[in-house]
């Protein structure tokens, strides 16, 4: 894409509402542009991160045998009495016809459990799992981190549903490994635990947290680094030994809240009477669990992880594009080496942002490119082509390098 | 997909509240499931017809140069307040932090105006173009006609932005042919007119509506048989002669309508002050026009459009599947056969249902094709066997004939 055709502009400034690092330099790159506290529009850029963070989150679910389906905004409150989550105090309602009382879902398990019901009736229907991409509302009393926390927000949602606590433990921990594959390929592995937590709004049994470790994050956790699990102080405050390995002291961090999942359990199924018939036509409450990661929080998280005070630095896994191509000194071969490039990298299917502006000075396209924040910058200018070369340089290195064009376009690929 | 791992099942029986062919026939085959009036779960099939109507459209809009991103469902009233389109009747209302006003959007011209405005200052940013595909709510009082009138529903949503009325009418007549690729694409191009109409809820001008001709169609349209231009009856209930072409007398033909254009011109940039600096420095308001498709309207409308009494004909371009596989006679030579053929099938990325249930009756899997309308329906049996064959049949068409296996995957590929 060219630079020059993007309606969207950077600023050197931060709007005054952001507080947090994340939604400062999204705001600041064009990434996303504030609707009102915890509503956010994505601007073409952000909205490539959002899309690169679902394709990822996709294949993996898909991977696990998720069904991939879309869920609805509006539900009868109706349903919320029936699980008596209709009290919980982040709801977001609305009246539909007939004045009939509405909520906009913070969650689809109100939803996801009567639909799966009309079409499982035995154990030959089960397991099953099904997940959707969709958006979520919870009007939370806070939304001053950016993307962290929502009220109007990005998520992932899936549910299972089985025969036995055994089947439901199995798929759990099919689902745990996924959720590491996710984070390591978005380039957060290393920093993303395990932590125990409470069950929330959703459960009252314990849940599992992934938290990425990051000084800025709203969760305090006790990390034990033997095993590497962790516990989320809301639900102890005793971290002397760990719980699962017996190592101690666990170390306090903070972190950022990525994903959870929980074994719901019968809570759910119980309150819509959803049950299958056994081999010998018993019936039996289904067991069910439900797995969470929010995609637009992940795109707030992988900011305040991967920055610097330049700007943003992109896992080259979501980044919006792969290179940051620009021609520097205003100089007619640069550009027409420039124009080149592009269009071998583009016919190649590397995605390339070219910064193509003629009136922004070298300052300002070098700037742009820090703040953006993609993972290759290649530059051809006068001084470049004199040793008919280009520079590469990489967002998260510090020193530039020559590369003959071949190169270049090899390196790229 | 193998059709045992899908959750959903068919049905022989409608939904007692699907009063409309397309939310019968959608119901019966697990494409969708009704959450309540005008208000849809889209299913794992139901998805697939979404995403692939989504791409087509995404790709058109892509061509006519528009960038995409992501608006939120909510916006505070007094944005609709600034438009004076708080008064309509159709929008669902909530309550934010601190008892907030905020309105659930019904289209984004009170979100997307001020936010190109911030991006845009003078004539060097325009013309720009930004779209979305996005969830639309509207609150409508009658919602009994499945995917053709949502209360909750899947639009792509495209704004236009220029420094003169002759701008925009370059760009609106660009667009107009982008939506005839769009209609054509979806196998509607013939049945598809353009109609003069109201401006509704966006505008007092008159805006242009694409009408599919359909029995069913909630619109009624005076078309000209000669010039092919039409008049919805809204404006004109005279059709004693064409106002485009002068041939009389124009046809009284019902319709769905699966898109409208609209030249805003300064409605809402006047209302949010929205001006650039031409060349001289001198300011003057900016230009806009909007461009809506109904995604999850247009599933809808190719149901009411291509089904027989035995159930639906999607045209390929948006099918859920290419090809409808079984295996009949539970032998065990056709089902090994039909093995192989669904991995070369796959393996060659073509994509195929197949129906490896061990339980069904042939009759099952016969209607359940017929009902859920794949393209090809492909059937491996002993008898096609004995042939050395496979029986293919195009569900448009009336008669089955036979192929080799070879042929069957390169007709098929």
């Amino acid at each position: 894409m060219k630079l020059s055709q993007l309606f969207t502009k950077t600023s050197k400034a931060s709007p005054a509402e952001a507080e947090s690092v994340n939604a400062q330099l999204l705001a600041r790159a064009g990434f996303v542009y504030q609707q009102m506290a915890g509503v956010y529009n994505y601007l073409p850029l952000g909205l490539r991160v959002l899309k690169k963070i679902q394709h990822i989150v996709r294949e993996e679910m898909d991977a696990l045998g998720g069904q991939e389906l879309l869920m609805p905004t509006l539900t009868s409150e109706a349903d919320y009495k029936k699980t008596g989550r209709d009290t919980i105090d982040v709801l977001f309602r609305t009246e539909g016809h007939s004045k009939s009382a509405l909520v906009l879902n913070p969650s689809h398990e109100e939803v996801v459990t009567p639909l799966v019901q009309k079409f499982v009736f035995s154990y030959n229907d089960l397991p099953t799992a099904v997940y959707q991409i969709q958006t979520k509302f919870r009007n939370e009393p806070r939304a001053k981190s950016g993307l962290l926390r929502g009220r109007e927000f990005m998520m992932k949602d899936m549910y299972s549903f089985h025969t036995s606590e055994d089947d439901l433990n199995t798929f759990y921990e099919r689902a745990l490994e996924r959720y590491h594959k996710v984070y390591t390929r978005l380039g957060l592995g290393d920093l993303t635990v395990v932590a125990s937590a409470s069950g929330g709004m959703f459960t009252k049994d314990i849940s599992h947290e992934f938290q990425t470790l990051c000084p800025i994050g709203e969760d305090t956790i006790y990390l034990c680094e033997k095993c590497n699990k962790a516990v989320n102080q809301e639900i102890s405050m005793d971290h002397a030994r760990c719980p699962q390995c017996g190592a101690s002291p666990m170390v306090e961090k903070k972190s950022i809240e990525v994903g959870n999942i929980f074994k719901l359990k019968t809570k759910y199924t119980s309150a819509f009477d959803f049950k299958y018939k056994d081999e010998t036509g018993i019936t039996h409450p289904v067991i069910m669990g439900c797995y969470g990661i929010g995609i637009s929080r992940l795109m707030g998280a992988l900011v305040e992880v991967f920055h610097d005070d330049k700007g943003m630095i992109w896992p080259e896994s979501v980044a919006p594009f792969k290179v940051h191509l620009m021609a520097l000194g205003n100089d007619e071969s640069a550009r027409a080496k420039t124009d080149e490039l592009y269009e071998t990298l583009t016919r190649a299917g590397v995605e390339a942002l070219y910064d193509d502006r003629v009136k922004a000075s070298t300052g300002e396209k070098l700037s742009d490119a820090d703040l953006i924040g993609i993972p290759y910058r290649v530059i051809v200018s006068p001084k470049t082509l004199a040793e008919n070369a280009v520079e590469i340089k990489k967002r998260d290195e510090k020193e530039a390098r020559l590369a003959s064009f071949a190169h270049c376009v090899s390196e790229l690929m």
